[in-house]
C-alpha cells in the first residue's frame, strides 16, 4: 500500500499517518519528492487492512494506492497450476473445448428432451436450462421451477450430458445441487454474498457469471468468496458488460477473457448469446471466443426460437447450432494453444 | 408493440407475423411505407405478451419496439397520487426533507449510541447502520449481524430515530424485521428476486437502492415487484452508477432522480455519499440533491472516520454532518417545490 | 512516479529500472515488500517524463502508478485565486450566477432578435447560438455560417447580450472571434488538438465543453493545453456523458463539477440541455447545478421547439425559460456559497 | 417514423401532430390502443426529416421513433456488394487478411527503417506510424510532423509496404495526401466534421477509427460523410470503447466487428494494440478479431518499447510481432469465411 500525501501535507499531518502505519504493526517507508510524500507500507500481516486503508480518511491523505492483487486463492501469481473442473465427467479447463447449450428456460418436458438429443448429436458436451428465471419484470414467465429440475433430470439420462443451472438464492441450493450436475450463479447474483458463502460450502462445481458492471478485479473477488469458503471447482463465465453500446444487448469482453486468463488459473468461458442478445451475431462472437482462448461456450438453443418464452432473439435453432458446431472446430483451438504463452 | 419488418422482408415473413399476432389475441394493423413495413400490434390483454415478444426472433422481423411502459403499479401515469412511505413515524415523500444518516457499518455500541445521539442533535431524522455487509472481498469486514441489531434498537429507544438496515438474503427477513423499521435492499441486490418477492410480503417499507448498472426503467421494475407482491410502501434511493469516470467512486444521476419522479409516484432519496465515495464532494451533491426535488438524503457519518471498519473517505465526521445540515436548509426545498410542475 | 514490479520480478530486472530511472535523472527509492518491490521515482525535472513511462513496458514490471496530478496550469493547488473570466462585460466565475441562454441553431434572423429580446427581459446574461452545427448525420441541418455569425451580431448590438458560438476548425477562428464574443469548443472536439492550440493564441476567452466519454481529468488536461498556449480565460462546460442510461440523452455529472472546482480555479458552468436532452427536466437538473456551485448556466431556448431545425426537444420555450429563471434565484446561489470551503 | 402519443393525450393534440405530418408532406397512419394512440408516418422525402423529428417537442408527444437506419450509402441493405479498398496495390475487404504494423509514432529515420524491414519480414502489409500525435497532454511528445513524413516515404521506397498515417487537422490535408497512401481519421476525431468534408474530398482511402463513445450507427454515420462527401475509399477501424472496465485502456469491442460488417459493405479491420492497451493481450485478441471476421489489424510494433515516446506498454518488439504473425495464419480465416451467411 502507497499513501499519497497531498500537496501542501504538513509534517503534523505526515507523523500522524506514520505512527497510525506503525501502530497497526506495518513498516513505512517515507519518500519525499519534489512536490509530494509518498510513504510505502510494508507487512506481512493481512489483519489490519481494513484499518490501515481508513487512512485515506486522515487528514493530508489524498490516496490510498494498493500495489499487491486483492485477491490470493484465485491469482495465478500464487498458484501456476491451471484449474480443471470436472462436472459429471467432462473436463472443463482441460486439452478439449467444452460446449454447453440450451433453452433459456425450461418450457416441456418435451421441449427439453428434443433439444438434448438434438445437441447431443451435434456435438455439445453439457446442457443448460433455466428452472428458476431471473426476469427483469414480475410479469414475466419465472420458471417451472422443480418441475422444471425434474425434467433436466430426465434428459440427462437419456443423453448422458451433465446438467447446468441456474440457482437464485440460498434456500434453493439443496434442491438444485440434488437435480444438477452444476450450479449457475447468474450475472446479477454475482455480488450476492449469501448466496456466494452457501455455494462454497456444496460439494458442486459452480458456474460464476460475470456481473454486467462487475470489473474483472470484482468478477476474480467473486470467485474468491466460493474459494476462500472451501469449493475450489469454479468456472468463470462472460457474458457482456453494461455499455452506452445498445445495439447489443451487452458489449462482450474478450481481451477481459484474456486478461482472466492472465491473472487467475480457473477456466473462463463465454456466453455469446447475452453477450449480443442476436442470434444472427452467435457464430461469429463465438469463434472469436474460442480463438482468444476460452476454455468453452455456452449457448441458448432452442427448437423454435419465435415461440420461446424468453430470449428468444438470441437463441439458435438446432440447425444454427450444427453451423456454428462447425465453424468452432479444432483450428481455431490450436491456434489458439500454439500461441499461448 | 410495433413490429419493425426488415428492409426487404417477403409477404410470406409479413403475413406469418400477422397471423402470429392474432393467434394470441392481439389485432395487427399493417403499415406498408416506401422502404419498410412495420405492423401495430394493439390489444388489450397482457397474458401473452412474453409470447409476442418472442417474435423479434421470427423471420424477416428486425426489431420489436415496445411502446407502453413496461411498469405499472409504480407508475404516476396510471395513478396520479404521490406516495409517502411512514417509517416510525418518519413521512418520507411528505412536505418535510427527511435526513437518514449513520455509519456504513456498526462496530460497536459506543460508537452507534454516540453518532445516534449527536445525528439527533444535528437534526436528521433516521439512524442508518449496517449490520450484515456485502463486502468485494471476502478478507473485509462483514458486520457483526444479531448484535448489530440490537446496538441499533438500543439506540432507537434512547433517541426515537427510526432504524434503517440493509438486508442481504430472505433468510435474515424475520429477525431484521423484528428490529428495524425499515429494510434497506443495496445496490447489488436490486435484481435479487427472490429477495424482493420475500420482502413484498413484509409489513416493513423497503428502501430499494439503484443498480449500479441499472437504468431507471430497470430501477422501476424491481419496485414494481415489491408493489405487486403487496408491498405499497417503497422508497427508492439513488446512489451513483458505474461509469468510465473513476475519479468518483460512482456517477451520481441527479437527472435521473428528476426522472424516475416524473415517472412514478415513489418517493426517491439520494445518497451523496456512496454517489461520490469523497467525503468533500458530500455537501455539495447532497444540496444539489435537495435542489433537484429529491425527497430525502442518506449520508455515512462516522465519530472518526480514519478508523471506520468500512467507507471512511466517503464518511462526515459529526461537525461535517452539522455543516451539511445548515447547507441544505429550507431554500432549497421551497426553491424546487416551487419550479416543480 | 512509482514503478509496481511485478511478483516473482528478478534481482536483474529491478536493476535494469533503477539504472534507466537514474540514467534519465531522476532518483529511485526501492522498498521491497513481503511479495512485491516498489520503486519510488523522485524528481525535479519533467523533462523525460514520457521516457520514464515508457519503463512500464521493461520486463518485470506491473505499472508505473503517478503520483502528481499530470495537468499544472489550471490546478487548484499550484494557483490558489479562482479564475473570473470576462466576457464583453459580463464575469463568469464571480459572485454572480450567469445564465447562458438561445437556441441550439441560428435558424433566420428574425428567431434570433425574438429570441435575445425574451431572454434578455427575463434576465439571461449572454446570448447563444450555432451558426456551424456538428451534426452527427451528414443528412441534418449543418447551421448558416457567416450569416449566423452576422445575425448574432445584431442581437448584442440590439440587446447588449454578448455572444457565444461554437467554433469547429481552425479555419474558422479568424471570422467566428470577428463576431462572436467567446468561442465554444463543442464536446466533440474537447480533444481536437490543432484547434486547441490555435485558440490558446487568440484573445477571446474560450468555453470548453467536456467530452462525452472525457473524465475530468482529461478535461482539465485539454483546458492545460488553451492555458499552456497562452490563453488563461477559459470556461468549463459540463454537460453531460454518455453511460448506459439512454432515458437521458447523456448523464449530467454534477458531482464532477463540484471535482473540477475543487481540482482547479477555473470557472465551471452547466448546460442541462444537451445534458438531459428532455425539456421536462431542464429546470429542476439547473437548480441542483446551482445549488451543488456551478458558477453559470448554459441552456437552449427557442420560440417554437416544435419547429425547431435542431434539439428541439430539449429546449425551452420563452414561458418555460422565465419559470425557469425563478427557480434559480438567489437563495440556492447563497446555499452554495455558505457552505463552500 | 413512429409517433408515440402520450397516455392520455388528447384528441386536440394529436390532431396536432397528424395535421403537422401532413403540412410536411407525409402520410399518417394513426392506431389507437387501449392505453395509447400511436401515429405511423410515411413518406418517400427525406426532405423535411428534422422537422419531422422536432415534433418530439409537440404537445402530447412522449417520443419520436426512427423506423429506417439513419445511414444510406454504407449501408449492405441498399448495396449488397462489398467494398474492397485499394491502397498503394494492397487490397483490404478481399480475400487476404491485411496486417498493418508499426510503431506509435515516428521517432527517427533508424527506428522506421529498421521497423519497416522486420515488419516486411515478418509478413506485414502496410507501414503505420505518426507524424502528427494527438496526445491527452500537452506536456507529451507531439510528433515529428513533416519530417516524419518524409521518413515514412523513404521505408515505403524501400520495403515496398504502403503507407497510413494518422491526419489530425484539414491543414494538414494537402501535405499528408502528398506522402502517404491511406489517411487515418483518429478515434477522438470520428466526430470531426469539418475534417470528414475535407477528406471525403481527397482521392486518398480513409482508415476511420471508432470513437470511444460512438455507438456502431453514430460511427456508421460518420462514414457516410465520407461517401456522401465523394469518397468511398473508406476502411473501418474498431479500436476499443471507453467503459467502466478500467484494467484494459478501453474495451475491444468485437460483437461490433460482426455487427458492423451485418450493417455495411466497408472493410472493417481491429485494432487490439490501443483496444486492450497491453501487449500481453495483443495476440489472443488479434486472433479472436481474425477469427469474428475482421478484414485486418493494426497492431503497435516498436524495436524497443520500453524506449517507445509513445505507447510502448502496448506495442510488440519484433519478436512478439512475428509470433503473432504465426498465431493469426490461415485457419482462423478460413473458419471465418467458412460460417460467414
Amino acid at each position: 500500500m502507497i499513501v499519497n500525501m497531498r500537496y501542501g501535507a504538513t509534517d503534523q499531518e505526515i507523523d500522524h499517518v506514520i505512527e497510525r502505519v506503525r501502530e497497526l504493526g506495518y513498516q513505512p517507508h517515507v519518500i519525499r519528492g519534489a512536490e509530494r510524500t509518498i510513504i510505502g507500507v510494508v507487512g506481512k500481516s493481512q489483519a489490519h487492512r481494513s484499518e490501515l486503508e481508513a487512512l485515506r480518511a486522515a487528514p493530508g491523505v489524498e490516496d490510498m494506492i494498493p500495489i499487491a492483487q486483492p485477491f490470493k486463492l484465485v491469482s495465478l501469481e500464487l498458484r501456476r497450476e491451471r484449474t480443471v473442473v470436472n462436472v459429471g465427467g467432462v473436463l472443463i479447463g482441460g486439452d478439449e473445448l467444452v460446449v454447453i447449450a440450451g433453452p433459456c428456460s425450461v418450457e416441456s418436458r418435451e421441449q427439453i428432451l428434443e433439444t438434448a438429443r438434438a445437441l447431443k448429436a451435434a456435438g455439445a458436451h453439457m446442457l443448460r436450462g433455466g428452472a428458476y428465471k431471473p426476469r427483469t419484470s414480475p410479469y414475466e414467465f419465472q420458471g417451472l421451477g422443480l418441475e422444471a429440475l425434474q425434467i433436466l433430470r430426465e434428459a440427462r439420462q437419456e443423453t448422458g450430458l451433465p446438467i447446468v443451472t441456474e440457482i437464485m438464492s440460498t434456500e434453493e441450493v439443496d434442491v438444485v445441487s440434488e437435480h444438477a450436475d452444476m450450479l449457475q450463479v447468474g450475472a446479477r447474483n454475482m455480488q450476492n454474498y449469501p448466496l456466494l458463502r452457501r455455494l462454497a460450502a456444496t460439494p458442486r462445481p459452480i458456474l460464476l457469471k460475470r456481473g454486467p458492471s462487475a470489473t474483472i478485479k470484482e468478477w476474480l473477488l467473486a470467485a474468491e468468496y466460493l474459494l476462500a469458503g472451501g469449493n475450489p471447482n469454479v468456472v468463470l463465465c462472460e457474458r457482456g458488460i453494461k455499455t452506452f453500446e445498445t445495439e447489443t444487448r451487452n458489449t462482450l469482453d474478450l481481451a477481459g477473457v484474456a486478461l482472466a486468463k492472465e491473472l487467475s488459473h480457473l477456466p473462463v468461458i463465454v456466453d455469446p448469446s447475452h453477450a449480443t442478445g442476436r442470434r444472427s451475431l452467435v457464430p461469429a462472437t463465438a469463434r472469436a471466443a474460442v480463438a482468444v482462448g476460452a476454455d468453452g461456450l455456452m449457448v441458448e438453443v432452442h427448437p423454435c426460437p419465435e415461440r420461446a418464452l424468453s430470449d428468444g432473439p438470441q437463441s439458435l435453432d438446432f440447425r444454427g447450432f450444427e453451423e456454428m458446431m462447425r465453424g468452432i472446430k479444432e483450428p481455431l483451438r490450436r491456434a489458439a494453444a500454439a500461441t499461448a504463452r
